[in-house]
């Protein structure tokens, strides 16, 4: 980390305080926009608002695109139009359709006037394409080259026009209709003899991406061949762009972070904890917990039904939460070590079977632990030894079936195109509870021979 | 994706089949390393070393370092010693250090002696670094720049050394002692005039990380920064490599999986799930649902204590699973969300007051609406209306608890540096169940005027 962080946060806070812009205005240049950034954002706006007016324009554009969207949509509430401009200029296109998609509508109408005519063409095309998709994702400002050039000429064009590009370090070749041939490194043109033809140094096996394809694939598609820049084709097979490592980074973390929310029964936040708003929070967190809520009528129903044996074995109802509980655990046990699998990519649906089988197996060697432990516990409590008997088996069929629940329906979800995040966690263990008091009082009522 | 995977994989077994190893071997010039691991994954052992014999050495050093550990593990004990010299005299060093981390000792020092004296010395400097960290991390093969070079004349340098560097794509100045003190892109080296010197062109605010830093940190810092690579430095500040995003895109992976498992409770394991033998996982799993269920004790103890009032109001029990579901729901959704906000950092330990506040108020908010839900639910089970209103009271204030138990318990295994992940899940609504229920019977002994 820069040792000078704090330094230089605590600097940039006296000078702002002092008044003494001309030595913040140079002292912000030594500062990396990352930083600037982070250090701005517990400013005032107006404040805020003062530094950017001292920063060059591709330092502000870059201090501006990590902004969290709140911020970005009152500082360009606060800037004059000239501003503006002068930041959207300097802004890539993938960087300006992120920003548009968070704007209220009206603003982007607004904004999209100030731009370039060429680069209003791009980012309305690019915000064309679904949302999370590739295509949203990629810019196209890439490099292409010709395949009968020498690795002299394509270094030269690279030299002329490579200062805008996303990257100069892979370029693309396309034949005349525009399709894709071959990729090209930075360090292969380096490293061949400068007369050698672009053709026999590129790639011609190479992946790309659709621009339809979810960003997660293309997270997956990136990480599996360690790629640095990943080329994105139209339907027609054609290229139109180019995504970076750099913006996948940021999909490996967004995507992990929903599949944590989801599997906790928080309906997705694009946002970070604190910069969503409390009541947005509060009804995305109140949602779920309403539905589950109701959902575990189920089990108030199921008591209610077993109410008579549970009349006369009253110590039957000390060991509900531990059976439901147990099962509980080892269902989103299964169910994440599955969903996890899935979103990496280590688990397929065309293993099915085998997980299947592994799980049952699983289930009855946890069953069997966790059964005998139960049956001990409950021998401590002090109760009729019946009900011991009773707790094990119920701990050991339940278990089972637990496990299976857990490794099946994210699965089943799948299959129908449903995110299993969504299953494990809360969904599973209401499911699971539900189930855990059927066996155990069926298990109680033939043991203790008590047909109502 | 490359559109002829599936084409690719069934040629490859087919030709295996015929034993037809000449055309076996053009194909395979054509595929994709990736793809190659990908698909002899499934075939046997001696199958796969035929495929290795068909590669040259620097696809089969790529195919090999892609496999899982097992399977390399397994190849190697198949290989021709000449085999495994040429497949780890292509291989990075930072890859071999992965492998031999991996492999049991024993091997390990049988093929450390295979190694050229050069590598065998860089390889034992890497495995002295603690795990997980930074210099576990990184590859020494980096490229030194002189500061007093000319553009042009660093550029034929990098055409020299480059073929052997992870990356060609930055290079790094250092001045006598070995302190790093400027980072040259290649793209600023070629759009530079080629007179101008590297200490111009140089970036001198950079980020770096210590050899010691935890590879979450480094992740962490080159996902803020954008970087595609990061200079490691030792402890006395001097230069000693660089770690790439490629490298960081799999911690990133492994970090997530690594909490998800966490907080799922299963103790962490390194491999995808196929790779992990059945008893390891097995144990691994058992062990927190042991723990668990043996912490669960408390809860019997507790209903035991108050089965004077359940035996008189037996539709008292009906509601337990309700009761701590929906609290542990809550408890799980708050853990989450700081857990979460703590491993990407979007949440510090600083704001402790200000998240607890927040969170006293949202337990509030849900408590309301859970407890007036849970009100109308009882209602309908058609039970004394009195156990209605114990329910509601229950609900709202065992949810305010819950979710500040969820917020608190995370931010306080941080403090003690111990993985704030393991706290959720399981953990939690252990704990949870408890409170909830002494909440519970202690409203209803209130409203029931009934002090045993």
């Amino acid at each position: 980390m820069t040792a000078d962080f704090k330094t230089e946060s605590k600097k940039i806070e006296a000078m702002l305080g002092e008044k003494r812009l001309f030595d913040l205005k140079n002292l912000l240049m030594e500062v990396i926009p990352q930083d600037i950034t982070e250090i701005i954002e517990p400013l005032e706006t107006s404040e805020r608002v003062i530094v950017f007016r001292l920063l060059n324009k591709e330092t502000a554009a870059e201090v501006f695109s990590h902004l969290e969207h709140e911020d970005q949509e009152e500082l360009l509430s606060q800037f004059g139009m000239d501003k503006v401009k002068e930041i959207m200029e300097e802004m890539d296109p993938d960087d300006i359709t992120e920003l548009f998609d968070e704007l209220p509508d009206e603003m982007v109408k607004r904004l999209i006037r100030l731009l370039l005519p060429e680069e209003r063409k791009i980012v309305n095309r690019l915000l064309n394409y679904p949302e999370d998709s590739a295509g949203r994702l990629m810019t196209p400002e890439f490099i292409e080259l010709n395949k009968d050039s020498t690795a002299e000429e394509s270094i030269q064009t690279i030299r002329n026009i490579g200062l805008d590009k996303e990257t100069i370090y892979y370029s693309y070749v396309v034949d005349r209709k525009g399709f894709l041939i071959g990729i090209v490194s930075l360090k292969d043109l380096l490293l061949a003899g400068p007369d050698t033809a672009i053709q026999e140094i590129m790639t011609t096996n190479f992946v790309c991406v659709n621009t339809t394809d979810d960003q997660e694939d293309v997270a997956k598609v990136l990480t599996k061949y360690d790629l640095t820049a990943l080329p994105v084709v139209d339907k027609d097979k054609k290229l139109v762009g180019i995504i970076t490592v750099d913006d996948v980074v940021d999909v490996i973390h967004e995507e992990a972070t929903e599949d944590f929310h989801k599997m906790a029964g928080i309906e997705a936040t694009d946002e970070p904890y604190f910069n969503t708003k409390f009541l947005v929070l509060g009804r995305k967190r109140a949602l779920w917990l309403v539905i589950l809520l109701i959902a575990s009528y189920l089990s108030s129903f199921v008591l209610k039904n077993y109410s008579d044996i549970l009349q006369i074995v009253i110590p039957l109802a000390f060991f509900i939460p531990m059976l439901t509980g147990t099962c509980g655990n080892t269902g989103m046990q299964s169910a994440t070590l599955i969903i996890r699998g899935l979103a990496t990519g280590e688990i397929e649906m065309k293993d099915f079977i085998k997980i299947f089988l592994r799980e049952i197996l699983m289930g009855g060697f946890l069953g069997i632990i966790l059964g005998s432990f139960s049956f001990i516990r409950a021998r401590f409590i002090d109760v009729d030894p019946f009900i011991g008997i009773v707790v094990g088996i119920a701990v050991f069929i339940s278990v089972i079936v637990a496990n299976i629940i857990g490794t099946v329906l994210p699965l089943i979800l799948k299959k129908f195109r449903i995110d299993p995040a969504i299953s494990a966690g809360p969904f599973i263990s209401t499911i699971v509870d539900v189930t855990a008091l059927l066996i155990y009082f069926e298990i109680a009522q033939t043991i203790f021979h008590i047909r109502v």
